[in-house]
């Protein structure tokens, strides 16, 4: 069939609105059709050419919500007419991982994932012939797109395609580090590194359950406002500190420094600041942001040793079938806040348009809809 | 009091066997009959002279067993006769530390006890009318010494004091780590670096809560039968990787990375090689081994985001007045082995002997009994 999409046809370039051809679904595969994607820094990032492990020509898009249409043979839990959200991080409930109970992240189909194909090792995306790859093993830059069933989660139909697909990453990424990694408790103090949407969600995620104290760092004063709404009580800018001592400021303001800390910008400088203004003795800092290629964090052993405990988060440690589903109920109801972060509104044929917004700093979260 | 003591009087100098003076027990304080103690890497270090923190003269050592023999006003746990094993992580169970229930770093005497003093900012310890600092709170190598009630814990009286004093240091930080700080599940795979007395503790505990596989990592081949004899079930010599890859190897025989890894040397290289392999989703690296000032541990956060763990480990994670005594009775249950890691005895005269035998790897513990 004929979809529309934005294609990344090279690293650098901007994307190119196309009519690509798509297959339909094979074994244990699901047709989507997506009604509205948000824009993610990490788009932006492969777009860039600076990921390592981009691929191109391909459909990018992760972050998407919509409709299936059609599903390939044994596919067991969707039919057409559910709403689902694609999952970069599928739950297959079979592999070591998912059976392990302590990682969300899935292996299933991992090698394939990686390389821009399906399960099967083929693309379903063509344009004049030629294979385009499939990108985190979602492609929701295209207004229909084919994933495998262990990769979407069933949602609730009442919920708004264009406020839930940013719970295909950046809501689920930021508030899941709070709860499912780093499983922050009542009365904590957080300090969160970065107010952009991650961090904004990881406040969200922290005032959501209880914490006492929700300090946000960031260097852009413009963000207080924001952050404050979300649930941030404290802000500290680096650039307003006489000795940028941001390490010294936190542990000031926390007593001896911050129960959880959050990593949100992929910044090793900040990755190291973040663990070290973690209480001595249970500070638990979590790293979500993504670094650049080859790029190292480095601290002295003494931090851990101490107590301070180091970890990271992937798609908020959310396991995507089981949680996302959740998440999304939690926006219905009201306990969280996705509206306020959607800054922008974009058809697809200004898509580069929201990118240009993305890297002028002027959007929180740019939707696209079909 | 009269009492024998051998004396750090200068960095990078032998130990010199003095009678020195030592005041009786103020408030809050005991005096101890000190009656078997244990030589450690610690000891060694600071002597060399590299401890930044290292305070001369002092009477070193913190690995001790003895008798109360009396107790200064307000004591209220301990009486003369007691059988007791001196603490460097003392447990107030007042300060915020203890009553986070969060961490064994009780911080109730820290500061003092960094200076080399007793809580109320002097010493005990005199040599011809000049103080002489405590070490670690503790100060075993002397025949009698003061310490803070807090800083003792009560032990049973049917334990040899030349086998336990080592739970005072070596085999609670090494089988702590297991338990306490990394609460290996049963069935777990385990990798341990390096195997002197922490990693051989460490096996031990490993093997107490029913690990499946044990790997250790030694370049010396001599230490491969008795890691086996404390539960090791591979052995890793890097020296015999044609590669090198130690990484490699342990992800090869663990099927995708260890569930648990242990670093007991100090070496920063080996503690993140120990991150490295521990398994994608859900490894946990504990950091036992002390580094050389100014050292520091890197890796790529793309390993913490990908689910490893990095933490540490200080005393075992043992709460000492609470935890010491059922290590003691582990051991008088024959639950775990001391026996065989206490290679040597020495008089207090011959402790000398003893750092040399450590320098040359020839001991696992030698113990001073008075």
């Amino acid at each position: 069939m004929d979809v529309r999409a934005a294609v990344a046809f090279e690293a650098g370039k901007p994307l190119e609105i196309e009519t690509v051809q798509l297959e339909g679904p094979r074994e244990g595969e699901v047709l989507v059709e997506i009604k509205a994607t948000g824009l993610c820094h990490t788009d932006k990032f492969t777009l860039s050419g600076a990921d390592p492990e981009g691929l191109f020509p391909a459909i990018l898009g992760h972050e998407g919500a919509g409709i299936v249409r059609e599903v390939g043979a044994g596919v067991k839990h969707l039919k057409p007419g559910d709403h689902v959200i694609p999952l970069y991080t599928p739950e297959c409930r079979e592999c070591k991982s998912c059976l392990s109970q302590k990682t969300n992240l899935c292996t299933s189909i991992r090698a394939t994932q990686g390389k821009g194909l399906m399960p099967d090792g083929t693309s379903r995306f063509s344009f004049k012939g030629q294979p385009i790859h499939h990108y985190m093993g979602c492609s929701t830059f295209a207004n229909f797109t084919v994933l495998p069933e262990i990769a979407l989660a069933k949602v609730r139909e009442d919920a708004p395609f264009d406020k839930i697909c940013y719970i295909g990453c950046g809501v689920t990424t930021g508030i899941g580090a709070v709860i499912f990694t780093a499983k922050v408790e009542p009365n904590s103090t957080v300090a969160v590194f970065g107010l952009g949407g991650i961090g904004l969600n990881v406040i969200q995620g922290a005032k959501l359950v209880g914490a006492e104290k929700i300090i946000g760092v960031d260097i852009n004063p413009a963000r207080e406002e924001m952050a404050r709404k979300f649930g941030m009580t404290h802000f500290v800018n680096p650039k307003d500190l006489p000795d940028g001592d941001v390490v010294g400021r936190i542990i000031e303001l926390t007593g001896g420094g911050a129960d959880y800390t959050f990593e949100c910008v992929g910044n090793t400088t900040l990755m190291r600041q973040a663990l070290e203004c973690a209480h001595r003795g249970w500070g638990v800092s979590t790293v979500i942001g993504v670094a650049g290629a080859g790029q190292e964090i480095s601290t002295r052993p003494f931090q851990l040793v101490t107590g301070r405990r180091w970890i990271g988060s992937a798609f908020g440690g959310a396991r995507g079938r089981t949680d996302v589903p959740k998440i999304v109920d939690w926006y219905m109801e009201n306990r969280i806040n996705i509206d306020d972060l959607i800054t922008h509104k974009l058809p697809l044929e200004k898509i580069n348009e929201g990118f240009d917004m993305m890297t002028r700093g002027e959007s929180i979260r740019t939707v696209v809809e079909f």
